[in-house]
């Protein structure tokens, strides 16, 4: 158990923790690929549920594949009553990631076979399950707590106009479900970030999937994880307009502080998912009408553009999101349930991966304290 | 991010997480220590609360701080209410250790400063919410799905001597609560084993203390961490009696099979938390009567010492904690939430240390995928 002669390399940042085929990235030439595709072209041609398919099986899905995928996650959709019951008993003032965290673990105390998922046919069940369940559960709680009534699923609609609908009580514009089909598929997977991290630790010592996703979504509830685009809204709320933002920026810079929503910690060129969303929030804003808040933002990024474009510094994915989520009516502490709605099929991708070839998560540790203390009488210390 | 030059560990054995200061193990010399403390100093002449002061603050504490912490204890042990109704909504058949960890990160949830944790009196409280409460949420998922009245915490009674009687409705016997004491005090840490690392892993992004509890349980609730005292058990059961022992045995080890509590991953010598055990789990079967399982047990251990007792192969701390724990009253699928109970001490002064000098777990992976493949749409495919 001696470790004391290796180096410790802080939050293990290089090390790899395992070997994967599911997403890959190149921050210095802004590639994100899932399974080979570049993000790009998923998002401009694909959808949530077609996203599912590749993360799980390495490959695109046939017609027929790809109806019995969407057919299979309308299926599993509902929540039963008993789920339903504790759902409206949640506090109202806790926060919707707790709620998530919460009311996974408890689906899995609901499924008897939870513990089966050796068994191919159980495991393809949960990962269907925990994909299709995870816009209830986050509606749901929604609903409840802000005293509504809670909506059930509609079968005619996949994952994202579904959710919106399950939120909003009205069937969303086309422009504003494809947007948010856009935004998970922009999210579904980002290699070994914390949260994945946590999904293959919990998972290699054999606990069921539900305990590995609540726990993902647990790390994903920490704002160095989750949150950017809460923050992001947070920070244009503190521009008053549109004309405020050059003096609003000079005051930013002049203070070195971050402008947030702009540049990434893993891209050092702009962010490959903010692209494809960029154009689709400009039409949503368009047809449905902008907002002081959009104003905001299309001024920063353009003043943005002239300041610090030139050193690579662009808006990110977390930038476009939060905006436009706030217009498709997502309440602002929704945004990370909804970034783990998406992450969730990348999350069972790399358990599905990480229960091919498992090994127990064992790391070691430098020991800095001391040694061979002599137990003192407690009327003698 | 490319970290394809590096050589993948499997399960990031002997690559250190982290530093830490909270315990350490020699596996050649037999050697756990808390803070420096010999296990087997802390299981003859401590209890479980003073551990718990002593992994949170480096040193053992006077009479009076003592006092205080047991005060603390006692004062946040009771469920609120709305905690309790859940508690009976949660399914019979479900895993007591899937309703521990739903019902931790329900706590947190019920808790409004749960997110306020970098105040050193906030994250003080969570700590003896957590320590405090665990038994109870424990205690009363187990009577309520017996269909019994949940029972109040005895404010008289220290943790493992209170557990006891919320379990079975009276008090126990002073070596039955003196023996689940010294258990809890040789199982709350254990370096950085898969639960406390998840532990770390989570607590990294700064979620919520309730959020990092619930997810380390998810971890301990996996058979590769948790549950190896109730295989114990599992396996003795399959020795029909005393006298079988010899004969059972020749035919495990004429198919190569391991005999279950013996021997220990990380301990080549005898697993230093075994000796005090089996001395105090000695004298409960002998004041409070034998079982048949006992017999064999005792049978076994004989057989095994004469056997392979020369190669260093001896009795582990779940070959005792499994037998002594179900003459305890406590069901065999409560073993894993007991262990828990303990650990919950150990994970919190991680926790602790983590938090002090944090940086987000960001490990790398090496991509074994594919590159560059071209959307084919779907009818094309």
């Amino acid at each position: 158990m001696s470790t004391q002669e290796k180096t410790l390399v802080p939050g293990l940042a290089g090390i790899p923790a395992s070997e994967s085929a599911v997403s890959y990235i190149d921050g210095q030439a802004g590639v994100l690929e899932y399974r080979g595709y570049p993000i790009a072209d998923l998002a401009a041609n694909s959808t949530f549920e077609e996203v599912v398919f590749l993360l799980w099986n390495g490959r695109l899905p046939k017609s027929a594949e790809l109806a019995e995928l969407r057919a299979s996650l309308v299926a599993k959709r509902s929540l039963a009553p008993e789920i339903l019951e504790i759902i409206k008993l949640l506090p109202a003032g806790g926060h919707p990631m707790d709620a998530l965290q919460t009311t996974v673990s408890l689906l899995g105390m609901h499924n008897p076979k939870a513990r089966d998922f050796k068994d191919a046919d159980v495991a393809q069940d949960i990962c269907l399950e925990l994909v299709a369940v995870l816009p209830t559960l986050v509606a749901a709680f929604d609903r409840s707590r802000r005293g509504l009534e809670i909506i059930q699923p509609d079968p005619d609609l996949d994952t994202a106009a579904n959710f919106l609908w399950m939120i909003n009580g009205e069937k969303p514009e086309e422009i504003a479900a494809r947007t948010l089909d856009v935004a998970l598929i922009l999210h579904a997977d980002h290699t070994m970030n914390a949260s994945t991290f946590t999904a293959r630790v919990v998972a290699s010592a054999e606990a069921d999937p539900y305990s590995v996703i609540s726990a993902a979504v647990g790390t994903l509830s920490g704002p160095l994880h989750g949150g950017a685009n809460e923050r992001v809204l947070d920070s244009l709320a503190e521009i008053p307009s549109a004309e405020a933002v050059p003096t609003w920026l000079d005051a930013k810079f002049a203070a070195g502080g971050k402008v947030m929503g702009f540049g990434h910690r893993v891209y050092s060129v702009k962010d490959p998912r903010a692209h494809n969303l960029q154009g689709l929030v400009h039409q949503v804003f368009e047809k449905l009408g902008s907002t002081p808040i959009y104003d905001v933002a299309l001024a920063l990024e353009t003043e943005m553009a002239e300041r610090v474009g030139h050193k690579g510094i662009w808006p990110n994915v977390d930038f476009f999101s939060g905006i436009v989520y706030q217009k498709l009516g997502i309440a602002t502490d929704l945004f990370t349930p909804v970034f783990a709605i998406s992450r969730v099929s990348g999350w069972l991708a790399h358990w599905q991966e990480q229960m091919k070839d498992n090994k127990l998560f064992r790391p070691g540790q430098i020991y800095v304290g001391t040694h061979g203390h002599e137990y003192v009488p407690i009327d003698e210390r």
